[in-house]
């Protein structure tokens, strides 16, 4: 069997998960990896090319990009223009309607395919909120996320005068409201209690129910562990009172970048454009042949 | 806006949910209702054409199939043939890859669409259970039904010599198992304890916790709602303990109904041939504009 080969784009955190995800799928094997300095080569990197840019890699199919959201948009169009298809978890939902139109207009001119926001929320979670759409028309969709750390508001937290540390996570509290509680390392000369305030007054915080702590020592608390729970109540034709319920307990990382093989996957299998993972077929995500996985999962 | 023209064919339990679904769904207009008695006309279909055969209403695009499922096939072909689009809730599992090879060939000499078995299981619980299979590929999914009423199950006691009525609601026991209550009026001249006996024996119950129990009437027993527990602790990567869970509690033909007038909106988004819910991009289902649905879901 031909396999796919994908190209690693950032090897941070995500992207170390999506190395195992790719070793873990029997259609995908690693054309490289793409990073800012192609000299830092870990152990478990030693047998791939490590490179500066994609376009060093021989036969990329697909690039994986585990960059930071903000620089999504300019490796994407790289590797679309360089004939290569792209995902990526892009995660600032309203930037997403945008993103999708400008890599739509690469992809096309190049004959290639990007899977956008190919994360779990957004990405699965939009899916599943899709669905309840689409079941049970009239209604309200509640998404609670957590128990699990912020990335957002862990940066906005360490960006506050006086943080050593800090740790943001997310408390669901139902109906889509959000405790946020959040765990600091004061920096010598400064006050907690002032520190403290300052971060309640911040705008990430200012209209949620926040919590400051301090503590001796954050890193001793952070666990990868996060989870959503997605809840719809509505209204399939003009029948009430029809009850949804989507949850789940997941390491972070690790789901993220097993969504974004998935969706590695489901590229070669689109025409050319970007798309949003609500725009392509379930079964495109998923190794096997077509009738088996029918006949399977049907 | 021009609406989606759409026919019901069979008009029971099923068939009746359509209608209200349809009427709810502001891109969609009754093409007429197809009755095997075109006389049989209840108050509420008396502003529609009523006929006995799909081709004797006019401009029909897609016809919604609400009859049983064993006469799905011809029906679909008919419609298909006559360049109608199909959807249907076909649901015996083990047919529906040899169905949908049929419709498709059909469908593609035709250019015509059809979605088969789209309901909510075969249907939306296979949509689910198919995206647990991306997210992590290693693992078991239990699919807990009920409590509810199974179809199938009554029908099967129904037909075991004493019983005068019956109902058999499906309950789950966790990891895919389910116990049989069984509700039955005994018929004049035959012994309760006998029957119970037969019940028992019979090849749809003999392998599940089943327990027989005489009632006055079953028809005060009986309710449409229906529910799913779908569960999945899998290994995204080499990650373990990924924990996916789906939950509903819902009216079983409100449901169906709403799930059919969505395929039916998808039909008229997807290339001639036959599919099944999980070969379908789940925004194809949702009423409105794209972009804006991407902006209000992803």
């Amino acid at each position: 069997m031909k396999k796919i080969r994908a190209a690693i784009v950032g090897y941070g955190n995500i992207g170390q998960y999506v190395l195992d995800a790719i070793l873990s799928s029997p259609d995908f094997e690693v054309a490289g990896i793409v990073r800012r300095d192609p000299n830092n080569v870990p152990d478990e990197l030693k047998k791939y090319p490590v490179v500066k840019a994609v376009k060093e890699l021989k036969d990329v199919e697909v690039a994986i990009l585990c960059t930071p959201t903000r620089s999504v948009e300019e490796y994407a169009k790289e590797c679309l223009a360089a004939g290569i298809n792209t995902v990526d978890s892009y995660d600032i939902h309203g930037g997403i309607v945008v993103l999708r139109k400008s890599l739509d207009t690469v992809a096309k001119a190049n004959n290639t395919v990007s899977i956008i926001s190919a994360g779990w929320d957004p990405g699965t979670d939009s899916m599943v909120r899709s669905m309840f759409e689409f079941m049970a028309p009239k209604g309200i969709t509640y998404t609670n996320f957590g128990p699990g750390m912020s990335m957002g508001h862990t940066v906005a937290v360490k960006a506050i005068k006086g943080v050593k540390a800090a740790l943001s996570m997310t408390i669901p509290v139902g109906t889509g409201i959000h405790r946020r509680m959040v765990y600091i390392e004061v920096e010598d000369g400064h006050n907690f209690a002032d520190v403290a305030a300052a971060i309640k007054a911040d705008d990430y915080f200012a209209h949620d129910e926040t919590h400051v702590m301090q503590v001796e020592c954050v890193d001793n608390l952070k666990d990868m562990g996060h989870g959503v729970n997605m809840v719809r109540k509505g209204v399939s034709g003009d029948t009430q009172n029809q009850l949804l319920d989507f949850n789940m307990k997941i390491n972070n990382p690790a789901l993220t970048a097993q969504v974004l093989v998935a969706s590695a996957r489901a590229t070669l299998k689109q025409k050319p454009g970007a798309y949003t993972m609500i725009e392509v077929p379930i079964i495109d995500y998923i190794y096997g042949d077509k009738e088996a996985l029918i006949k399977k999962l049907v």
